[in-house]
């Protein structure tokens, strides 16, 4: 019998600590939430977590990453339209979804109270969404899909700001139907068919 | 020599209390604030806050109402996209001082735990200046000044969620270049000279 595999034990437990965290953060809310909360459920020394991570926010925001991961994914159909669309409905799902829901908007809140983690929440998840955006938006740019004399950063904020609106607002429900209103309204100022 | 009026006084010890909830709220930020800072620091009572107000949200929520007061409110030139400049520069001078936004962003944040907060920003704060907004577009739009197709709420949303969307993810600095940015990306869609 061969001894076990110390990496592939390291990702277990890794895969337990942001399950762990994920589902306490759905059940008790994100300001709730402990290392030792967290330790407990994930069946490891608090210690361990902090070997890897600094903080609850940094365990948490890894785990939202992961969460958010793929399904914020640009496509390249061609049109941009359609690809926004693809997109920002994704977004919705995800904002949407209780588990997102609980600790995105818990830490988009002591963000607001902690400098540190709001710079992570930045860089670690809007950042490099807004970049991939802007990428697609700059193809989109060399079709002749977008208006050319756009920054494709202004573009992004006015695209999925309501998104963000709604949600830390909570003035109505994020819906799909607000992806078609945001898109109908600015479709004519922005985008070209070509 | 006349007895002081009683209706006098509670309205110097109320201004002296909604002055300090703004003053703590600036130097300690939201979350570090309590009824009993505020109280020493209006010379009052911790009693006398409770007699108007049931809670530290519900005494900051006024004072914030009370700053923002007649800078939201809306002009009416007859030109739809100039006066919309005017408020939002308003807006924009509002949401980037400093004791607007050291309670501004706190009480969202706690809205984000506590549903009751939530609901009293909204209700307090954001839903009737929606609606002062939106009488103004139904006005432009009689005018033929406004896109007749659209929802004049979601208009407001389109218009102004840019500017709570750096307000609370600290993407960039909330500045008049950005209303004159999203006047300009919206304006061909949404308005009509005339």
């Amino acid at each position: 019998m061969m001894a076990p595999n110390p990496d592939r034990r390291s990702e277990r437990a890794r895969a337990a600590i942001l399950d762990a965290s994920v589902a306490l953060c759905q059940e008790e809310g994100y300001a709730k939430a402990t290392m030792e909360g967290i330790a407990k459920r994930a069946g490891v020394g608090k210690q361990t977590i902090y070997r890897w991570w600094p903080s609850k926010a940094a365990v948490v925001l890894e785990a939202l990453n992961e969460t958010a991961g793929s399904v914020t994914d640009f496509p390249d159909t061609g049109d941009i339209v359609a690809d926004l669309r693809t997109q920002m409905t994704g977004l919705v799902g995800l904002l949407t979804s209780d588990a997102f829901n609980a600790y995105a908007t818990g830490l988009i809140a002591a963000g607001q109270t902690d400098e540190a983690i709001a710079t992570s929440v930045l860089d670690t998840l809007i950042r490099p969404r807004v970049a991939a955006c802007v990428r697609r938006l700059e193809r989109a740019s060399e079709q002749g899909q977008l208006r050319a004399d756009v920054d494709p950063e202004d573009v992004v904020e006015l695209l999925y700001a309501p998104l963000y609106y709604r949600l830390l607002l909570r003035t109505r429900p994020i819906t799909t139907e607000q992806v078609t209103m945001i898109l109908d309204l600015t479709g004519s100022a922005l985008f070209r068919r070509t």
